[in-house]
């Protein structure tokens, strides 16, 4: 059975399903705080598995806590279409910040099975654990163990700040699954995101085609100095781990600026100290700093000039510096395929559109390592996000999940 | 009864206690972590109390955990000389930082006791409760409440990192006092310490004359901005705390090494930021720094410049900022006839000894605001403090003990 082209989802249901979401997990006021793993999440999970069970779907949870509700399909052995995103947010999260791709993945299923409408392939919503990376750092920690990027014991063994250890707390909430994790053949992945930048809600744009990932170069510094006293110990013979992280954090800002014209960002994330205190030189540091552009060479030129900022960081404080983990994702990872079936949908219902490329992080980048994988954007208030005042209205959304749901039947159905 | 000029203090005893100090709060390999109010200052403070009666003194504590163990002098109606420091360390502490001041003023008593000699006027030995500031801040939080400068509510209300509440812990480890604190008359408060700075060790001068205190300005900072994507939100947008607070203290150690020729000091010292995370943005940001010289001119240019510093740091990152608290200390608060009784004590042992300014902060700079104070300074292994390596051996030490014991005496008999 096709579908009729003007078919659309039941806008109003999605509705209800983010503002149920929005009860769980508040934070400042208009937003969350559900860190991954935490009490919260846990309610939203067992919500969440509550509603994918209603609408007849099966639902399996892996070792790193991801949970698949699965739809058959007509032919059932066939590889299936996943579609989704995460549940989790920042400790100021907003209300639509992935939630709307897992939120409109369950309405997409529910209006086929409104339709009864059984697609020729399974389809699967995924909710991955801790994309933010929030509360256990690195973020989109579960879908990189799912494409194979992270090995499981890694993964497990991953510690919040707070002490709590990531595989005692998926435990913990009861979602430690038994599904292995990846290493199963996907049609495509789909993942519909808020855009979380201004460009479409500046350009009254009702979706964004995304075309491919802005290059970024994500770095976790480790600086070892020496304690002393903050009085009469001699400024040449200090070794201030605190200020070598500061002098790295501060440099790559300078980068970000001498980049801006062209749209590139760097951002000083996260710094850490020890002993951090009054009257003490810190003889340990780590800094968090990552930059971006849509160039991949001058995101190339960027980062190697945050590896040179962190020899200068440590040569100016005399401690010594390692870079501990690199991290580089985007690109042109997303499938032609699924990009030109996307502005096909799009062009079908009318909607106005620009293509754009994705600046953020998502799941959806380590899927690309694995199989076909596109992203649909929705516009949101003035780009803000990951803060409270978050914000993208229905009708900011209804274009996007209507693409999703007619671009999801046209994979499943081929 | 007089006491003979070459007299000196049991040195082997006086060890032992230091010993039995460097077993309580262990940290890093010879080193000390015996943080404010926690388990093992209890169990330090236990000790010390327990030493303390057996030498047949009476011990006080009062409202902040300041104790008081007093001998009573001939005329007990007279104002008592007081002397000590403080038994807490910093995280990464040593064995002698304070720790001598307070077990030397033990040992001056216990002289006295072997000699029977009761001076005129009764001595109190102090330990002045979390010097340091490495788990409440500000540092010398008790002796400041003693000397009227913090109020007591507003001491009990401090908190640590770990949440824990200072009037709370206080009472749990057993050590909230009933005494007022202070507002009572002293004679005087010595104070002998380690110099923590190479320049008694560099030069083999036994014991150092403190004249005077570097004049020092300290500053916590708070920055207020914005939460926001650290991907797709504008350089031009963002209003990143941590940055603010970063660039801030790069800007400080650059103040620091302007002055650096003439022994001018500067240090970022603290930074906290949240959500401090990657992925994110943070709005809120403090810093603590302070600035440090021996000519206070030169020192109030430098806050100046901090000042200054600090609206630069908050312009360049779209944050807000504010000095939440400022403190300064040092110049010339030491009292003349006490500084010429060293001396004259120092000459007459012929010791190698020079004048010096302190270079730290001290409860006796609180306490000089309240009663003639001085203190006594010994050399440190190559100036090393606030580190497990600090060292000074009994040969270091004896020189300014001998020093204490007679300049108290001789006060006290007055």
């Amino acid at each position: 059975m096709s579908m009729p082209l003007t078919q659309g989802v039941n806008a109003q249901r999605f509705w209800s399903t983010i503002e149920r979401s929005a009860e769980i997990g508040r934070g400042r006021e208009g937003g969350l705080s559900r860190l991954a793993l935490s009490d919260a999440d846990k309610e939203m999970r067992d919500v969440f598995v509550g509603m994918c069970r209603d609408a007849g779907l099966t639902v399996k949870v892996d070792q790193v806590g991801n949970i698949f509700a699965r739809r058959a399909g007509l032919d059932d052995s066939l590889p299936p279409v996943l579609l989704g995103s995460h549940l989790d947010t920042q400790a100021n999260g907003g209300r639509f910040d992935g939630i709307v791709g897992v939120m409109g993945a369950l309405e997409v299923v529910r209006t086929l099975n409104d339709l009864q409408h059984v697609t020729r392939r399974p389809l699967e919503i995924v909710n991955w654990t801790n994309e933010e990376g929030a509360r256990f750092s690195p973020p989109m920690l579960a879908s990189g163990c799912f494409a194979g990027v992270y090995g499981l014991d890694w993964v497990h063994s991953r510690q919040a700040d707070d002490g709590a250890v990531f595989g005692e707390e998926l435990r913990r909430i009861g979602y430690l699954g038994s599904e292995p994790v990846g290493g199963r053949e996907l049609d495509s992945y789909f993942e519909l995101h808020i855009e979380q930048g201004p460009i479409l809600d500046a350009e009254r744009a009702q979706v964004g085609v995304v075309t491919h990932g802005y290059s970024s170069h994500g770095f976790l510094v480790e600086f070892h100095g020496e304690t002393a006293h903050t009085g009469p110990w001699p400024m040449e013979k200090r070794r201030n781990a605190l200020l070598a992280a500061a002098r790295l954090l501060v440099d790559v800002d300078d980068i970000g600026w001498d980049f801006a014209a062209t749209d590139g960002k760097a951002t000083a994330a996260r710094l850490s100290a020890w002993p951090n205190k009054a009257g003490i030189l810190s003889d340990w540091a780590q800094a968090i700093c990552d930059v971006r552009h849509d160039d991949p060479k001058a995101a190339d030129v960027m980062a190697e000039r945050v590896r040179r900022a962190v020899g200068v960081a440590a040569a100016r404080t005399g401690c010594t510096a390692e870079i501990l983990d690199h991290w580089a994702w985007g690109g042109n990872i997303f499938d032609d395929e699924l990009i030109s079936l996307i502005r096909r949908h799009v062009t079908a219902f009318g909607y106005r559109h620009r293509d754009l490329a994705s600046q953020a992080g998502h799941d959806a980048y380590f899927l690309a390592r694995i199989c076909p994988t596109a992203m649909i954007f929705t516009p949101c208030k003035d780009g803000i996000t990951h803060h409270n005042a978050e914000f993208a209205g229905l009708g900011d959304l209804e274009p996007g999940l209507n693409v999703l749901l007619h671009s999801v039947v046209s994979r499943a159905d081929r």
